[in-house]
């Protein structure tokens, strides 16, 4: 990101926008066309989505398991759409058999929307399930894998995903401030019939496609930030030499081996083993402890942020992410090492060294 | 911007974006609270201008004279705004009276936007009269600076603007992807006062409010551009450091020599002197030479990027910037002996070295 800046119609430029789209096309596990980095964070991507897939009047089905969910429903009304909510309690994934009802009851419905990887709980939903159900009533699925790409297998067209969208600085390591995203041709199809213009001209797809799309020239749509991209690239390379195979095992290596070590120290889990996110842990924190008081002690003695909890997990809980560059054994033990030591500081009982010891043995 | 990346909350990340919030006051010369980077490219900021302070059945005067009017007059729009359109020609600058007529004639015009420095045709418009009269008329003002800020005198508080936004690429020579906004007290009270919801999620400036300002505690929206926020900063105080009036005289210095350069070639500009822009020149091509290829040529022998035009203007004219760190006696220089050789080498009536000489003249 530190190499010069050139012209966003360089012809250098547009070889590594291919370029980009190609590694992309590789971490989303797709062949679709439209595939590309929206110029904005995550919400811009999910804001994508939804401005160009619905018009007023449209229904979507919104399942809501975190945070994250919630804000899919308010971009589905802030379109003029009808959101639908599948509510499923948090820390738990998306029940598929209420989606599946849900549909039934709901014929007309446009598209399917759920959070794959909840950043907000650390759990992971059954995407291939619910992409299949929303094609099987003839609905398009809208499907946010911001902290899935690159940590846990993304696989859109196994999925028959219809618009997917990701962030760089979770499992990718790269800056925050771009937006990956991938269409299915049969999302550029409802795109193509809409009866209304999109409500966004800087999200118009239509628009942004001719300048990361089209053949030969590529028309001015709005300044792509250069320099974000060269990092974006950077992080698509170094997953690509790595291969994902070997980035979702490193992952789900690193997550068992923090999980080992949080329940060695005597702490609790947020989330069953059988949909936890490896990436994100989601960590009681004990009874009687200021648990912000340890992320800032974290943060001075260690140079180490761990999340706190959102929504009603908030002052119970913390996020552990281990993602991309920080998913390293490393990593693992300063965290377990850190938190033991805060938590004795700050009085609360942990046995000293027996959850490094147990990470160190899930690692072995 | 390649300092490593820290937490979008951490307090030494929210200590930075305090100090870029004030460094913005100074840039736009203003003490309006609501002062911050957009999370986007300048179409982003303009967009956030147009969804927070229009709501559907808003009347809005649209002043066109160039490319970046034109999408103010499609946000209005896509808002359910309608535009009223006060159409000048290209190359000249809004024309102040009849703006006067049309806010007479249309007495509910919630806001009048205009653009203050016309990137498609290197014209500055007058937008302290502007800003005033749209205040006089009980409107609000929406200002484009976006090639404006840190090349030519922008004093959003002198001119009584109500919401104002630019970019980081231009003037400020920071890397494209931010754009840099303010909101007057009165653009505030009419968000505030909103009967609907912002039609953008990302950019509803209620939430961003949160995340930006915000006494002591900041509340999560979405992940800050970390690293490019250091760009901006750095940028910045740049410019402190030089000093606004130093460098739009600068700008000022570099853009007459530049014009000397190009009339001594024997090209004409396309721009009367009394509004042309000193930061982007508009040249016109010499009859019967393929303006493309020579911007091809410069760009493998020299390395020099100039923009091809916009418009009704494509094919025959080059857009020149110097602006921010590229606005100096160098890059005159070079830029004008490069155009005379690519002239030359094309077969074109250039007289070698005249360009160079009369911008040394001027320069001295």
């Amino acid at each position: 990101m530190a190499q010069p800046t050139i012209g966003h119609l360089d012809p250098v430029f547009v070889a590594l926008m291919d370029e980009i789209k190609d590694l992309l096309r590789y971490a989303f596990q797709t062949s679709n066309a439209l595939t590309f980095a929206v110029s904005g964070p995550g919400s811009a991507g999910m804001e994508m989505c939804f401005v160009n897939l619905l018009e007023p009047g449209d229904e979507a089905i919104v399942c809501i398991n975190g945070v994250f969910g919630t804000r899919m429903k308010e971009n589905v009304e802030r379109c003029g759409g009808t959101a639908i909510v599948v509510d499923d309690a948090w820390g738990e994934p998306i029940d598929v058999d209420r989606v599946a009802a849900a549909l039934k009851q709901h014929p007309k419905t446009k598209l399917v929307a759920f959070v794959h990887a909840e950043t907000s709980t650390g759990v992971q939903s059954d995407a291939l399930t619910l992409c299949k159900l929303a094609q099987a009533h003839g609905a398009l699925s809208v499907v946010d894998t911001v902290t899935g790409l690159g940590g846990i297998p993304v696989a859109v067209d196994q999925w028959g995903a219809d618009a997917v969208y990701s962030g760089t600085q979770k499992c990718l390591s790269v800056p925050p401030g771009l937006s990956p995203v991938t269409f299915s041709d049969r999302a550029v199809a409802a795109v193509r019939a809409r009866r209304t213009k999109v409500q966004s001209w800087f999200l118009d797809l239509s628009l942004v496609m001719a300048y990361w799309v089209g053949d030969g020239a590529r028309s001015y749509h709005h300044t792509a930030p250069v320099n974000a991209l060269y990092g974006l690239r950077e992080g698509l390379l170094m997953l690509r030499e790595e291969g994902l195979e070997s980035a979702w095992t490193r992952h789900a290596r690193m997550g068992s081996a923090l999980a080992a070590g949080i329940t060695a120290m005597g702490l609790g889990l947020q989330v069953d083993d059988a949909y936890r996110l490896p990436q994100l842990t989601v960590v009681r924190s004990p009874e009687g402890i200021d648990e912000a008081a340890i992320r800032r002690d974290l943060l001075k003695n260690y140079d180490l942020e761990i999340g706190g909890a959102l929504g009603a997990w908030a002052g119970k809980a913390w996020r552990i992410g281990l993602m991309g560059q920080s998913a390293t054994p490393r990593h693992v033990l300063t965290c377990l090492s850190a938190l033991e030591s805060g938590l004795i500081a700050a009085g609360a009982k942990a046995s000293a060294g027996a959850a490094v010891s147990a990470a160190r043995a899930a690692l072995a």
